[in-house]
């Protein structure tokens, strides 16, 4: 029997199959993350994906979703197809985006105790003999099942009852929040509660479909953070709402609305319904937190840089106009400071940071760089603005980590480098400029101080053998990562000398970030247990190259440990227990911050902390 | 010096002062209860009235809020006459209508506990030393300045919080209740804190402004029940729910808005700001309660006859729809049975029922009687469908207590009345009909049965000088109270046969009422210690009267106290005293409800309570 190949862009994972198979079959093997929302019914449509090369008839599906003008652009239902011909097939576009949004990371093990309790209640039917009202009626059987007795019961559960009570002979569920009895609905749903946990992120915001009742994870979604089109960063969108009427409700508005499609295409995808879910925990840095909240966050940007609240809020889910369950609550976890947000606070959660004898060091490399050193009895934080470097931004030939991008570099007898998705390269990611610039210190191609050597100052060092890659660009020593003819667009890309110095400032201000909590804690750096590093990026550091370029201290190279998105970690422990977040309300009052533009030898250990590591330094 | 004199209408009050003295102050000594919003200085155009008979030329005020028409039609602003004439002067209608709603009462001491307390902070600005957050910062304070150490924050005072915090130097007042803040405003504002106790009849809806720092009552407001286009009883208000779609948020939107009038009318009449609102008390029967919080009052009216809730219930004004402060509470006192209402409780709080060791008896006649009997150990409550023959409806002359209604009628050498307004009769009112079947009664113009005599039996009776008077009416027996040209309207006023037997099934209602409650209860008339009437209807009532045609036991004529809106009193006590409020659900808790209809010898007991007194029995 024949075999097929087919290839799946935008991540270029190739494989064979039988002639035959169904598409479906085929991505299951190549274990792509794929939805199938009706099952691969061909009936909800949404499964469509694009043939670039090779053959597929339409099918009835194809031709009841899909127009004229997309079938002949090769657009078809995956589910529909089953595979005659070798095919090159593009996933939609956010499949692709969502490549490299870290949607695992380490889990912790702890008690469930949901915020919300859900309570079956068989309340005995009314009668002239007994004329109690409804709700003294279920109350009184709450009383009885539970040790609350001051029960008190919402306006809208109390709207809901006479009808819910009535609508399966008086048996219903109470969704009971404190002492709060918050919803009703008929029968026994005590079996049904999930949950939706938030990491609210610059760029992306990603949700978590959470059982409340077993801790299981049932799915995710994720999405680019709309207010993105209002401002790249944080400081562009307190200045929109400073600067515009209204500023603050759109902003606010447009995240909500991204958070209710990603809440619907959770629980569509898990076959669920969005009044399944009961509870939302959201985290995000401290600008996100009040956006989303609708509270100004003006005094963040402006000394002496304070946040409107550093404690955790439960709002109902109405007044913000998240759309779950009515009786459903929102719980928003706590900032530190006005540069460390609640997306560290859920760091220190997801990693027990605030529960370990031993010292611990947490770094959060983005746009901003949040750090936090120390032990159950004493937690320093830290946040440093190390610039959009480590995100590709700023940087000649650098991109964000997505198809195309390099996103390691190696030093052999040449060097060499990795894209994602395996194709030709486009430009550098964050981890690949990392990479890079480790191997050409390493080669000796630049100093320590960040020169890199003129292409006539190689001969007769060790890095001569590269002298041919370093050129004049834009007027700088450049190093010439790959050449024109290796590249998608035909031009070469290039490490200027300005990528250098931008990497340097970038990685001054974590390292000295670090240091000054290392000072201030009165510790040397070996005396850290374990260096973790949260969000994506820390995953596809090279770790060795950090501490070649000095971003972490070198005798810390074999301790550090990357934990993913540790933040939405975070949200998720504090969603399936109440406990760990309340947890996050101590965590921020016994947490120092440490104002780094504020602390007096701050200059001297910048500008120090520029310089990569003399050789002698590096192992 | 020559007096003017001045016929206020339509309360038909006559005064006489010297020429040239200012309207205004003629109102005073008059003792009228007229509003001048601005204090009289012609700026506010809400003092206008009418002028029926005599010369007030216009001045400059009545010219710029006045047009032409109306100054022709006699229009004036009350504020700028100075008496030059003897006038004839009409009162808004408003006024007018107030006139029989009771707005004040048997009012009683208590100790003054805010539902909400203000609390005056001065924040320590932050610096780069303090970064604490706003909220964090206000609530240390907050911990210091009380005992209570969870302080939470609603999300809108969060988000009002920097801003807030900022106007004036971080000094602010917290609107705290219970472990919330629900509010905060800028710089010292805990010397102002005001509310409203609402009184929902199905007919009229009273508001009192009060202070809740002082207890003082600021103003009353009032205005005609809106629902009653939808209906104009308990009854046809259920029907038209359970019939019309939307029919619930229909009624509950038309109470909402007329109680937001009533509350802008009220502050505004006082000088203040519905801002200074931040609690308001809510009494009402059980279908008032219900359409107020916009709950189905289906189950009400069908057996078994529950209420949605028989507990107090708070929520927040906004919830609602109540303008008042962003943080201001709705609190409702609670139900004790279908038919017996928060109005019934705040009878109870008000006359403090709940805590007396005397037996006591209240009576709140109206459409339904509602009645309430016993001692802090045991209260017993019941109600009945008395009919709305107290309030003139359904009687062959009959009319609402407003101007033209026979109030009072008298045996002497003849038969004499009174009327409201002292002018000619139109109708007759609710009191004015109990007298005049009281005096027919002893003067022997109807027998114990209710019997009218004809013409022709009464000769040679007591009765016989009356015989004149008896003449076939719409072809029954009929008594001619006034004759046609004593009436406005020019037609004789008769108490037919009909009219008697409508009120015997009135009274009987009531009088089995409380006989069934005594039975109950296994005392005698006599071992009761006072008899409350609450209501309006219970100060125009005559006692003897009432007790001579059976309404109340004779025995207990001279233990008859009258003690007005007493529901509206309960209200304003809920309203002063949370710990009254509390109280509220205690007495639902121990009341105890007998349903009249399942009671065993009800048929027996009413029947025989339709009779009147016989003679004998009679004082
Ligand atoms: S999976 Fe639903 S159409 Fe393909
Ligand atoms: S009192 Fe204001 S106009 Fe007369």
């Amino acid at each position: 029997m024949k075999n097929c190949k087919i290839i799946f862009c935008p991540m270029n994972k190739e494989i064979e199959i039988p002639v035959g198979t169904p598409l479906k079959k085929a991505m299951d093997i190549a274990e792509l993350d794929f939805d199938f929302p009706c099952g691969g019914r061909g009936r909800c449509g949404k499964c469509r994906l694009q043939i670039l090369k090779g053959s597929v008839p339409p099918s009835d599906a194809d031709r009841d979703h899909l127009d004229e003008d997309e079938i002949r652009a090769g657009f078809r239902l995956a589910c529909t197809i089953k595979v005659q011909d070798d095919l090159v097939v593009e996933l939609p576009l956010a499949e692709a985006e969502g490549h490299k949004i870290l949607v695992d990371a380490a889990e912790r093990k702890m008690k469930l105790k949901p915020h919300l309790r859900k309570l079956y209640c068989e309340v005995p039917p009314p009668s002239l003999e007994d004329q109690r009202p409804d709700w003294d009626r279920l109350r009184s059987v709450l009383a009885a099942e539970t040790s609350e007795r001051g029960y008190v019961i919402s306006h809208s559960a109390l709207q809901a009852l006479p009808g819910v009570l009535r609508e399966k002979k008086f048996s219903c569920t109470a969704i009971i929040s404190g002492n709060e009895v918050a919803g009703v609905e008929a029968g026994d749903t005590a079996g049904r509660m999930l949950g939706m946990a938030f990491d609210i992120g610059t760029t992306t915001v990603v949700g978590y479909l959470m059982d409340l009742l077993t801790g299981k994870q049932l799915g995710v979604a994720s999405a680019m953070n709309p207010q993105t089109k209002y401002g790249a960063d944080v400081i562009s969108r307190i200045t929109y709402v400073g600067q515009e009427a209204g500023g603050l409700e759109r902003l606010q508005n447009v995240i909500i609305e991204a958070m209710n499609r990603i809440i619907e295409e959770a629980v569509s995808n898990a076959g669920y319904l969005r009044e399944d879910v009961y509870a939302v925990t959201v985290v995000g840095n401290s600008c996100m937190h009040h956006l989303f909240l609708g509270l100004d966050p003006k005094h963040i940007a402006l000394a002496p840089y304070v946040p409107v609240t550093g404690s955790p809020q439960d709002v109902e889910a109405r007044t913000l106009g998240i759309e779950i369950n009515p009786a459903g609550k929102v719980y928003v976890l706590p900032n530190i400071a006005g540069f460390v947000g609640a997306d560290t606070v859920g760091v220190i959660l997801a990693t027990e940071m605030d529960q370990s004898s031993e010292i611990r060091l947490a770094i959060d490399i983005g746009t901003n760089g949040e750090m936090v050193l120390g032990t159950r009895d004493r937690l320093l934080a830290c946040s440093t603005a190390a610039g959009p470097a480590f995100e590709g931004a700023q940087i000649s030939c650098g991109m964000r980590g997505t198809k195309g991008a390099i996103d390691s570099v190696q030093l052999g007898e040449d060097i060499t480098y990795t894209t994602i998705g395996d194709g030709k390269p486009k430009g550098i990611c964050g981890s690949g400029l990392i990479d890079a610039i480790a191997v050409m210190l390493a080669a000796g191609i630049i100093d320590h101080r960040g020169r890199i050597l003129s292409g006539d100052q190689l001969p007769g060092t060790r890095a001569e053998r590269f002298a041919s890659r370093v050129v004049e660009h834009e007027g700088m020593n450049s190093f010439m990562l790959a050449a024109a003819e290796e590249t998608v667009h035909g031009r070469p890309l290039f490490i200027t000398q300005r990528d250098v110095r931008e990497l340097q400032l970038a990685k001054g201000a974590i390292a000295s970030g670090v240091e000054i909590l290392l000072e201030k804690y009165g510790i040397r750096p070996e005396d850290v247990f374990e260096v973790i590093l949260a969000g994506a990026f820390g995953n596809y550091l090279d770790k060795h190259s950090a501490c070649a370029i000095g971003l972490i201290p070198s005798c810390l190279e074999d301790r550090v440990r990357p934990v993913g998105n540790a933040a939405g970690t975070g949200a998720k422990v504090a969603l399936v227990s109440a406990a760990e977040y309340r947890r996050a309300a101590h965590i921020t009052g016994f947490m120092e911050y440490e104002e780094l533009a504020a602390y007096p030898k701050f200059t001297e250990i910048f500008s120090k902390a520029l310089y990569f590591p003399e050789e002698e330094q590096r192992i």
